[in-house]
């Protein structure tokens, strides 16, 4: 523990700067360099996190010396402040606040306006010379610090919360719709009821000591690390539990001082788009969380976002003031060299700043800004790389509407309601109005659209489980369009057209009723919401890319992607290539940028047309003699299939995996179907159903499948083999230049490899022998059982390459059937016994210690042996961090994930400087 | 390559000695040490193991100095005998014998009476004065060359050997039964036949030049190293292909010279029961091969062995050479400190031997030699313990055939198959083929041996109730197998010539039809099948150590087990403990010398009585509160069985691992059982099937069993933990000492342990509590999925012990169902791929590397962590071997694999001194 765990910000100095994120929270670094850089920042202090550490370690006891060091700093916020804390003249108030080293945006507590009670609530009165003004900001305290602090929840599931409820009886008595519209002895007697309520329900007095409630806040904000929705944000977002968050206690700004008070946010780019030009919102007579809850409509911050929307914007009602943001936002630009997210309050016609971190974008956004930033000189191709998230790739990727279908939509009048556009793309699916309903309808395959007035941090799962997400509250800042943007999913926010009935579980529009299980689809580019299902289809980059039905020039984004997808192959090390088993999926692939095949599964090309058939007799022969009668009519059939795959991929290397699956993989299951396959085969079904079962395994994972077939019927390994050199001679002869890798799998005994690579040598010197022409081909082999990697040097001594499974790697490392995993996975990941979906995320201790044996053991048998990984882990970003530290030579992964592993890999590239 | 490849012996001296024998093999190393001793050894040299090596490296070529070399010491040989090779006069007449590091007797190939062509054997017929004895070696000496050096083997699979055909053809022609029985004249008629064969066949003269003959029989017995039965020898011993073999050049001696001629074999003691008595038999007038092969009845050597059986024994027809014998009998052991199998043969009434090595014995021999010789004062008790295969203690534990009834089926032609040898023993009884029926049979006091195709853990309750188990399918880590050996039955299993017809209640082998009720008769220990009624009888340690019906003192051969037991017991440094389910289990464990049981399966108690249905009440509740219905009534039923244990186990730690298995595993497979249980739990049949139909797994072993089942049901290890403390509590109040270890299955991550020793913790502390007593136990747990090992700091981080469970690590590591893996097992063993089955043998290196990262990583976390293994490997030697090197504190297995895993874990103990 540091000796100073309090750190002053205030009048142009501070205790901490912006490198202090560890120690003061993202919040509280930030808002000690915004006071170091001369802006306008309320004074205030933060405790640090380790303070938190502490807090949790000691049974939710401070380190001693807090007390005094609190004490301190409160009295430099008085003195720079000019009033002083409990003071019943002229009272200083506070906001408590949490801020981890990054953002967790709405999932920890705050209390704002710390410090009233009813002495200094008439002080705060006559400092203002506004009693309304001052009664509000006690009943709202009351209301905060009731929730955070006391708990006061609703009592069941489905009622609201009870100050809200109290709240709405006043104003209905009052007979006022708006909150504002309250006079001051409507909120006197609020304040009663709400004082009473909390009474009645905890038979303690609400209290009136400002110490009180400034230990109490504290404490309040400590706990809510450790809430529901905060442990589930973290687990989400690999947040590690032990690092805390900061306390910041800063001197409290008024926006809802008077007519010449109001508070915002802001972006300094457009985080929807990217684009260059300063986007927020504001709300005149409000505190900030006003704007954030989505309750009021907040208004446009500038003329060129208003449109043609019927509200005035600052830049028109308050010149002076927007003309001031705009150069803090310039000055903020070019100190953090990113975009900033920035709180703004105005308070009696002056500015302050509150805040200000890295703003939340679209992966669009992201990838413009990024290289907007390089090409005006504030950032370097290599920054610009390292700030996006891989995965925001994803939306370049994403589905649009159909437009003919789209534009009948309009036509039929099935356009129901306008929102706005908080996260990209287009999505259609069935109504739910619920995170439970979404999670559940999602489990059983069911595309859905989550429908909420207003989304808050439970319904996290709920979201990610969903196509997109629909509200009729909220605006481009508030937590739907944050979260929805993070996870890449399509959201629409603040459709206020909507009512949304959770009980009737339906939406009126007025023109139209929706009802839960109806379809409705959304677009995220624009806001629309239509009634029914229109479909969707590949995004502008696909377009250029795949569909080839639109100029790359004419495309602003595909320049965007394609400046970003050259530095990144610039900057990366490893080989990206994809795992695909047919011509156009490899076809795809080179399009996504793939610089080879890693995997082609040979068995997925024998369920195509009738040749099943003749993979069946293979299978359910009585002897090798039927056996190669079969694989005879098989043989021309697979060579095509290479010869498609190999001429999509020019001279690029094409990895190819002998038959893998169990055979009764291939075998009907149904009754009928064997009575078909019967007569066919002109034998009796009762034998062919004995012969079906005699290939029936205890545990097919674990059964008669990989090399294993290979090893006991050489001759299937000979006709792929003899495939794929016959397709590669043919195309040589015809001034090709392909690069077979021929790949046995699952070895976990050099003795298999040495068997099987000996019928490749062989059969491969026979097929170029017998065509007159010379191959350039490797033999290796996939390391997918943990043997192969405890054996590695064996095996390398035999193998010109590895390429781990990860997928099977991992069930056997964890001794976990994938199909088998769901019974338990939930519990598993509630539990925090993993963190995360090893199936998803390559488990780096376990499995990770594994591959690195494996590639540590192969290395030292064969030093250039050439490495990579074929397994889903080989597209996710953090798994190939981990393959580029271990010294792979190249990941492979799905077409559509090439870009993302490209992206990631640059940056894994970077992460070496470091 | 030393420089030196050739070593000479004879005329009492030698260039090499016994402790050569890598460089020299085992034939060759003693002939120089019985040469350097005085024996009378006919001289001759040795050629290195070195030069085999060379020979396989070199394309069958020699070192260049080898032909100088063998030149110069066949002089030596030519100056000791007085002959001279290829002499027309007087010429030296050789022998050419393999010999590798150990005896591979039979296996390659040896040329004898090497030298003889048209010329010198008249030379040996004047020098002899034997015509007919000098034609006789000439033919049998072309007969042999013609076999091995020229490969005259039959032309057709079923054709008799071409020599003996042709020799036949000859003996009847001149009318005559036995070979000594042709005179000179047919000896040279045969020898032209046989020449006339050769140069039909080959189309080559047979060679006159006997340097020809020379270097092409050496070239013959290289070659033969690499024959395919010298092949397959050496994988069933763990032989290494490249030791190669030595060539042994001896000048010959002959036993077949005349009346006072005759050659022999003996060992210094008994082979088949150990006893101190010269045991052997001989031949007059025969050469070496006569005596092996078993063409004619050999005679006894001395009058003891003699019996009444109407022959003469060497004693009585050549005394002198009897007493020269007993002599160098004595020499030999004081010599070699071991049982010596000698060859000799007498010429012209002059003694010579011409080989001794460690005789084979059986394993009562091995013992009471080993045994006797220690008191004797040969060996020390090291030595002794060194010397015995824990294998042959087998032989002490198990029922055996009365021999002469068993000869008598084998005669009868009523052996019907062979399987895998699984569980050792004899055993008769009548065929069952349900484990229903088997339990009725038995308490009806039937012995019965069930008969499945294979057999599931329903099955356990009829395999306790048999005398023995044969199954057509699985391998010899089946269930079947393992059950077997748990239960100390007798087992065959695999035995795939069994056409198994439930329907018809049959067995059908082709060659018998069995139906039930037939006796039929398993050997364990060979794997042999008969049809029909054996009797069998207890070994007389059984009577001695379970049965009680015969005294400790009255059995010689429980007096030496008592005597290996002890000295074992002294020597080994790790503990040996039983995997044992039930109280009568843990008693047997207890007389074989368990100090504890590693494993104890809490789910074995599960199948037994009416218990089964509340356990399957258990898994189908429909929640947590009906699982703790059928919880609570399980717990008395645990509680008792576990009390018994351990008061069976005194104060010996008991070992409880918490529920493993799938839970399918324990519900009802029969339509009719469902419908049954259905009705008994008064729930729908259909919902009853649709819940078991949920449960089924696409790979059971890697899905919801271990503590996976323990986090998502933690009421099931509540309920066993706290059946566990209050046996133990209980058992403590009525002043015994229990001491229960606590082990939790499965684990992968040290979180899962976490949770569930955290459930162990709380629950024995709520039970020490409630009955007021203080128990002393450990938690800890299985290290059986590869991610264990690898994570196992982690893990001993939470973890008070530690116990492999290889049989699961090997499955994970190898990625290998142990059911499944008998598709293809055959073809791997036969191929070489594995050198053994990997779930009998430990694979040391790819298993064992993860089991060593496990130990170092666990105890470089916690290093007093108590490590032990519970697998099936704790039972087998070479892997209580590597689990001694490799640091383990015990090793568990199958009580009557006790014995063995005491001697072995000496052995292991003992190793470390070399």
């Amino acid at each position: 523990m540091s000796e100073k765990q309090v750190f002053f910000f205030g009048g142009g100095k501070a205790d901490g700067r912006a490198g202090m994120r560890d120690l003061l929270g993202g919040k509280g670094a930030n808002l000690a360099e915004m006071a170091s850089i001369g802006l306008p920042v309320p004074a205030g202090f933060t405790i640090s996190t380790e303070v938190c550490t502490h807090f949790y370690q000691h049974q939710g006891t401070y380190p001693e010396n807090l007390v005094p060091e609190v004490e301190l700093n409160l009295h430099k916020v008085e003195e720079v402040m000019g009033a002083k804390f409990g003071d019943r003249d002229n009272p200083l108030l506070i906001s408590i606040r949490s801020g981890a080293r990054v953002s967790m945006p709405g999932m920890m507590d705050t209390v704002l306006n710390l410090g009233l009670n009813t002495q200094t609530v008439e002080g705060l009165s006559r400092k203002s010379g506004n009693e309304r003004f001052a009664y509000d900001c006690y009943r709202r305290f009351i209301q905060m610090y009731g929730d955070v602090v006391l708990s006061m929840k609703p009592e069941k599931k489905d009622d609201i919360d009870p100050f809200e409820e109290i709240l709405s009886r006043h104003k209905e008595a009052a007979g006022v719709d708006q909150d504002v519209d309250l006079r001051v002895d409507d909120l006197k007697a609020l304040i009663v009821s709400y004082k009473k309520m909390i009474k009645d329900r905890l038979n303690v007095d609400f209290p009136e000591d400002p110490g009180e409630q400034l230990w109490n806040a504290i404490g309040a904000v400590f706990n809510s690390w450790n809430n529901d929705r905060a442990i589930t944000y973290r687990r989400l977002n690999d947040i590690p539990g032990e690092w805390g968050t900061a306390v910041n206690v800063q001197a409290m700004v008024y926006g809802n001082l008077g007519e010449d008070s109001g508070t915002g946010v802001a972006f300094t780019r457009n985080p929807a788009t990217g684009d260059n030009v300063f986007y927020g919102e504001y709300l005149m007579k409000a505190q900030g969380e006003d704007v954030v809850a989505g309750i009021r409509t907040p208004q446009p911050i500038n003329i060129l976002q208003k449109g043609d929307r019927n509200l005035p914007s600052l830049e028109e009602e308050m010149g002076d003031i927007y003309t001031e943001l705009l150069e803090i936002r310039t000055k903020l630009e070019n100190h953090y060299t990113d975009m900033q997210d920035l709180e703004f309050t105005i308070q009696d016609g002056k500015l302050y700043l509150l805040q200000t971190r890295n703003g939340k974008r679209t992966g669009f956004a992201a990838i413009r800004i990024a290289i907007d930033m390089v090409r005006e000189g504030l950032i370097t191709k290599e920054e610009a790389i390292k700030r996006i998230d891989p995965e925001q790739l994803n939306q370049f990727l994403r589905p649009v509407f159909d437009l003919s279908q789209k534009r009948r939509a309009v036509e039929e009048g099935r356009l129901i309601a306008l929102g706005i556009n908080a996260g990209p793309g287009a999505a259609t699916g069935k109504v739910v109005f619920h995170a439970e309903d979404a999670e559940e309808s999602a489990s059983r395959g069911e595309e859905v659209i989550l429908v909420r007035i207003e989304t808050s941090p439970e319904d996290i799962r709920g979201m990610s489980a969903s196509a997109g997400i629909l509200t009729s509250a909220g605006g481009a800042t508030s937590h739907a369009a944050l979260v929805a943007r993070q996870m890449g999913k399509v959201c629409v926010v603040g459709a206020k057209d909507l009512k949304i009935d959770y009980r009737r579980r339906s939406i009126d529009t007025g023109k139209a009723l929706v009802q839960e299980g109806d379809f409705i689809s959304l677009d995220g580019m624009t806001g629309e919401v239509f009634k029914g299902r229109i479909d969707t289809k590949p995004s502008e980059i696909l377009e250029v890319l795949i569909d080839r039905t639109l100029e790359k020039d004419k495309s602003s984004l595909y320049r965007d992607y394609e400046a970003l997808m050259t530095w990144a192959k610039e900057i990366k090390v490893m080989g990206v290539r994809a795992n695909a088993d047919r011509p156009e999926q490899a076809a795809q692939a080179v399009s996504f940028g793939a610089e080879g095949i890693g995997l082609c599964r040979t068995e997925h090309m024998f369920f195509e047309g009738e040749r099943i058939d003749s993979v069946r007799e293979m299978i359910l022969a009585a002897d090798e003699k039927g056996r190669k009668k079969a694989l005879d009519r098989l043989l021309p059939m697979q060579r095509e299939d290479f010869k498609g795959i190999f001429k999509a991929m020019g001279n690029r290397p094409v990895t190819i995996r002998t038959l893998d699956p169990p055979l009764h993989e291939f075998l009907p299951q149904e009754e009928e179907e064997v009575g078909d396959l019967a007569a066919k085969m002109g034998v009796e079904k009762s034998l062919l159903e004995e012969k079906i079962n005699s290939l029936k395994e205890s545990n097919p994972m674990l059964g008669h499948r990989g090399c294993r077939l290979g090893i006991v019927y050489p001759e299937i390994t000979e006709m792929q083999v003899r495939a794929v050199f016959e397709a590669v001679c043919e195309l040589v002869k015809s001034g090709e230049d392909p690069h077979p890798e021929i790949m046995i799998p699952l070895v976990g005994t050099a003795a298999e490899l040495e068997l099987q690579v000996a019928v490749v040598r062989r059969v491969a010197s026979m097929v170029q022998k017998e065509l007159s022409v010379e191959v350039d081909y490797l033999s290796g082999t996939m390391i997918e059982i943990p043997r192969a990697a405890l054996t590695a040097d064996e095996i390398a001594a035999v193998a010109e390459f590895f390429s781990f499974g990860t997928n099977d790697l991992t069930q056997t490392t964890f001794g976990l059937s994938r199909d088998d995993a769901g019974k338990f996975l939930g519990d598993y990941l509630d539990k925090g016994i993993w963190p995360s979906d090893p199936f998803q995320k390559l488990d780096q201790r376990g499995v990770g210690a594994l591959m690195k044996i494996g590639v540590d053991k192969g290395r030292a048998a064969k030093p250039d042996l050439k490495i990579g990984i074929c397994g889903e882990h080989g597209g996710e970003p953090s798994s190939i961090k981990f393959c580029h530290k271990t010294g792979f030579n190249y990941v492979s992964c799905s077409p559509f994930r090439v870009p993302i592993a490209i992206l990631a890999a640059a940056q894994a590239a970077l992460s070496d400087d470091k």
